[in-house]
């Protein structure tokens, strides 16, 4: 027999009660519910680590998994709460770019956002909604609760706000938003940059189209170009064109211009660190 | 179907093959458990950080649920290791405190002392009794095993030791015991300083009553006045009294006094550290 | 009902999407698996940690358990990968000497080269073979799989690499590769030295006879000395031979040379260090 899943997302480390108490609550409401994490080790309210981490995981889940994220800087504002569904799954979270870049290419997406207070605890505190909305809407999901209860249908989440590249004349400057697990540097250049692009189908469903395993092909002009660290790097379409110890740029999954070296760590051969910066000549 | 959950704390850390062996244990005797975790991170022999944490944690999970917690400076001395039951809710480990924090109003309550060795392992460590004792013990109640069969009936466990608060005149002299995750500070100070305490019934059982959501209500001399830092702290009924930035006072529910910034963190504002002075004047 | 037990371990940490990859890729090939941890905080790529965290832990896990073992600092190379089954239990990882440890004296030992790649991910990355490769074997596994079906049976793996001790005349001089959870130390100084061993049979198999409980009893030499520290270490056959604050050496149960105090750690006692010499006399 199968066990529904829930997969636990958050900046909450495991020092303390905070991730307990979310799984308490969740096995009280959906006793029979199995609970795995990603990590709760997302660096303190980055939202844009949180989110690049949950579109790496989330494709490696089966069918029905519940993904509760928690890293809400807003946590006690009014930004709002969702729940969202896209080809069986369901993601749980703050409205605030956290889910937006996994389910970027989801279609179909249903989004709601959380108002029917009938699904989360009695007594909503203001500084921990993870544990006193968020988990309770979740475990609704996993014992087989209907999204359109949860509240009112949205028709688009807030996106992941990634800082906004400049252009000067034929030169784009943008930089650094993320490193990931395999020192692959992820821009916030979009492939729109490039040319016409090719977008891949609904990426977060084919876990082969992850955005480390394989670029997607736009149809790349000759004249771009790609610079860091005053070095140019060469454009390829997927990691397999780049010849060992080179650094050379892609289009990743997610859309992003993405710098990597085949079968070894960018981030540690060039010392690379969040924020740097990143050219494009068109 | 419902599997029975089991619920570790210990302050074993992750890096080692401790708690692995103590899952191994407990599955290998029952192997329907699902097993979950508060923490494995409470600081080294810290039995009243360990204290804190389950109490804020176990309110939070279903009935039936198995805790385990093994924080254990005593390992090999004489202390008694002890099972209790309370509303539903197995408790497994020494006697040092740990345990009786969670327990402190819970009625009724059921306490033995694990002195039957035919559900303990085999052979038995003087260094490692979390594995050989309380994990077969726990797995035993976590298969619908009897209380009664583990030992002999205690009437009483001992309590936490916090240390003791000094009175000079009207004056008590208190300090910070622990910092929650919220960046809550309490202290040593128990309410009966403050007059004649309506107790919370069975705060264990009511997640709702936990301490980092409402205090509880004793009847409040006027004359009553804390001072942290030099600084002259309003005693409060609840969170909710508190205004904006201000640093509040109340009795939580268990039965402390703790200072609190409602929406903000205390330890953060004001640098607070464990140890720190509280003074009562009554 | 019982659910098939996967059990990880790696030096991949918790902060990044590694480990969840390779969860959730168990749990869609094997949606009934029980997923549990023994740690991720394998110092990176050091196989010889990973090997002796691994067979301290794996003796307390039931019959059925799949051990999936990830260090593996020849990704991408062409070092096999393996599946094993001993008395019941399987494991999956590379062959490097991570398994070898835990499986020493396993009889019989089922050994197979994953080549059939009908059980792998469709796509195989070359830097994360933990993720396509050894998560989909282990889920095959824990479905109730045939481990004759996953590749060519091999007659042995590759042992754990220790470094060779040095012998000058009558003297051994060897050194710690592995400081246990208890601060004991463990030499790569084989009882072969010390005269005719006992060797005991399956120690993977009969938890209660793990390294951190008793010791072998080999037939020791009156002659047989043993130095660390330029302080002489009496030799004895199990920890309760040992006096209180004494410092002894005794053949553990992977056979090799291990100094211990009862009750205590001789890691904290000696500030020991991994590299420490230790010599012996014959």
């Amino acid at each position: 027999m199968r066990h529904p899943l829930v997969v636990l997302l958050s900046d909450f480390g495991m020092r303390d009660w905070y991730v307990a108490a979310m799984r308490g609550v969740i096995l009280s409401r959906c006793p029979r519910a199995q609970l795995l994490d990603i990590t709760h080790e997302v660096p303190p309210q980055d939202i844009i680590a949180g989110a690049f981490t949950l579109a790496a995981a989330a494709p490696w889940f089966p069918h029905g998994t519940v993904f509760v994220a928690v890293v809400d800087p807003g946590v006690g504002s009014d930004r709002a709460l969702l729940a969202a569904r896209a080809d069986g799954r369901f993601f749980v979270g703050p409205d605030n770019g956290l889910l937006a870049l996994t389910l970027r290419n989801a279609k179909p997406l249903t989004i709601v956002q959380l108002t029917n207070r009938r699904y989360w605890l009695k007594d909503v505190s203001r500084t921990f909604q993870g544990r006193d909305i968020i988990a309770p809407v979740a475990a609704y999901l996993a014992s087989g609760g209907s999204l359109a209860r949860l509240g009112r249908s949205l028709r688009r989440m807030t996106p992941l706000s990634l800082p906004a590249p400049e252009r000067r004349g034929r030169t784009v400057s943008g930089h650094i938003v993320h490193i990931d697990a395999f020192g692959n540097l992820i821009t916030n250049l979009p492939a729109s940059y490039l040319g016409p692009a090719e977008r891949p189908t609904r990426p977060m469903l084919h876990p082969h189209l992850s955005s480390h395993r394989v670029g997607v092909h736009p149809h790349l002009s000759s004249r771009v170009g790609v610079r860091y660290q005053r070095q140019a790097v060469r454009m390829v379409s997927s990691y397999a064109d780049g010849r060992p110890q080179e650094l050379v740029a892609m289009v990743n999954a997610l859309g992003l211009v993405e710098l990597a070296i085949r079968e070894g760590s960018a981030a540690w051969t060039f010392n690379a660190k969040r924020g740097d910066q990143v050219e494009l000549t068109t």
